[in-house]
């Protein structure tokens, strides 16, 4: 901005949403604001855990026919935020795994709370946690024969940076690992709504996995909640510590200690955004930002680039073997003005990467494959 | 509710605001939600410390001329949650001290993040936390010199449950005693609308505080946000580490990873709070529970009981010398059908007092008293 104050710079770079949240979900949260000066509609302080009525929708939208039910539905000011309270609940002597590349708040989260050990430059990963490589060699799917393990596995599908949705069959193969280790899935499924193939949109679709995970999800990106902030985590009833103590009693004891719950107006929205014209209308949302997904990848696919993601995703995940991704994303800000993601930023296995979102208006996602394709040409 | 089906239960119980919110705060609310479903007013993900113009109210508002300014304010989803986020910056290595009897988080967070030690029965104590006794003796302000050094002192005032205001020279004593020792303090100012004296409504209104001292507060029971959920803390740049390293620095990077910020609509009434008609409004909301404090005050009074609290803070704090806190709410509950809390539930020191909260319709609070009034005559 300094070298070019000009530039009508465009950004395809953190995964912010920019298109306006449905009316019928508004409105919901305006009627249930204006109440609140009433005497009949005034609430103080509700359950930690969430308002009965939205624990039971989210069980019976997402989870239905999977056993999961009300009870076992946290909800929450976002996936982030209890993805740290997921920290404070397992402690700072836990060994973790995470998909690299992957969302960095499991991994920093993981460093605060003090279970990572010490950042080494040489190979840049922190010595404690289990880095599982996610390559177009192996489909974006670790080799689980060579991955250690541990008390924890962080698993984000469909992936954040890299649009892949784990099948059916991996993430029974994922689930089998966890149980001859032990260990407790994390299971990440921000983006469930945007899997357009007979994916799993829920760990929960495997058999057993109940058994061994638990599951955190939001509505971020389905109705554009990012700002207002709003998600859930669901732990089944038969996921247990080793000493068969359930998990979800000890979530409950940090949700009701160190939460106070998600906001009531919130609350309103994410009822209204599971209501039948709430789902209608977070599809439209989804199939916009997956329109702009097609016109990313028609893009990078014409100019001959190995394209990842896109499918299943609102990322688009661009192979520049060889490069620096931090190079690759300098010469695309200096030379075409727009923001992406280096892929290093997601963990050493994201290098010779780029991540492109398609969170954006219309013209904007337009206006910089144009540019790309100036730039690539 | 089951021994008596009909009974007209009354709670004076936890703390919970009862009265709608004010229609200045409220349409604010509803405008910023009906506002991103548009084009223009839609808004994703904010700065995680806070909308920038709501941070410079809060501290106009409540830190005029102390030197606590916009960029020392992180806004937050209340002041419960700010509270464990301060337990994951100070880590599990630390020690802290409570007055005793306090709010019950400090410790329950404490407990969680692994600071405590184990819970010693006989003496019903933690075995790593510095208990500071508050009792009628002591002016409910601790003998600092039979206080045992540590990392952190929380410290709320007005005090919950004693609703004592520490006095200028109380906190010039422990703004000096902190600093003598090396500690932080940790002040939690929820209820510092209520104080009707001259006495401190923040801890930087004391000489030298803000090299020794955080601030945490609440829209909670100001503008009856207890279940929209904002706060704030206030950390000054001149809170530094023994090495140098500012506190507000770290808290920044435990707010950007472990928090994504307010719900922006949450923050568009907290805005509207702190204009000049919501700061009125606010007033006349706090001045609402203030009569019924009043009213509880003088029932207790007119029935010959050592009566504290009340004047500063929305709790009456009531003495039954030689009795078990427990067993003077099961009576109370038995035959009078009103929900207090045992004031043991705040420490080891409250036993043998109740704590009676202000927060209730009008209609309630005068029945509660006739039928203390009843109960006791």
């Amino acid at each position: 901005m300094l070298k070019y104050p000009d530039a009508q710079v465009i950004s395809l770079g953190i995964g912010d949403t920019t298109e306006p949240i449905p009316e019928v979900i508004t409105s919901a949260m305006a009627k249930r604001s204006y109440a609140l000066s009433t005497v009949e509609g005034y609430s103080g302080y509700g359950a930690e855990q969430g308002e009965k009525q939205l624990r039971a929708a989210i069980a019976e939208t997402y989870y239905e026919n999977l056993g999961i039910e009300e009870d076992d539905i946290f909800v929450s000011d976002g996936a982030k935020s209890d993805i740290s309270r997921f920290q404070v609940l397992f402690g700072s002597k836990v060994t973790m795994a995470v998909q690299d590349p992957s969302y960095p708040a499991y991994v920093d989260s993981s460093v605060i709370l003090g279970q990572t050990g010490q950042f080494q430059k040489d190979v840049e990963k922190y010595g404690n946690i289990e880095y599982m490589k996610c390559t177009p060699e192996n489909g974006f799917f670790p080799d689980l024969s060579a991955v250690r393990r541990t008390d924890i596995i962080f698993f984000c599908s469909p992936n954040n940076p890299t649009g892949y949705a784990a099948s059916r069959e991996q993430l029974t193969r994922l689930v089998e690992f966890a149980k001859e280790n032990g260990s407790i899935i994390v299971y990440d499924s921000a983006y469930a709504m945007y899997v357009s193939d007979d994916n799993p949109r829920s760990i929960f679709e495997i058999p057993g996995a109940k058994e061994v995970s638990m599951e955190v999800s939001s509505f971020s990106k389905y109705a554009g909640f990012t700002g207002v902030r709003l998600g859930w985590t669901a732990i089944p009833k038969e996921l247990l510590y080793s000493d068969g103590f359930p998990v979800a009693k000890d979530f409950n004891r940090i949700v009701c200690t160190c939460f106070n719950g998600a906001s009531n107006i919130a609350q309103a929205g994410g009822l209204a955004c599971v209501s039948p014209e709430g789902i209608k209308a977070m599809h439209e949302v989804v199939g916009f930002y997956k329109e702009n997904t097609d016109i990313i990848v028609e893009t990078f696919n014409s100019l001959g680039f190995k394209v990842y993601g896109g499918k299943n995703a609102p990322y688009v995940w661009i192979h520049f073997p060889g490069q620096s991704s931090w190079d690759v994303f300098s010469e695309i800000l200096e030379k075409t003005h727009v923001v992406t993601t280096p892929g290093s930023g997601f963990g050493p296995g994201g290098e010779g990467f780029i991540r492109v979102s398609a969170f954006g208006h219309r013209e904007n996602v337009l206006e910089a494959c144009r540019r790309f394709k100036q730039l690539y040409k």
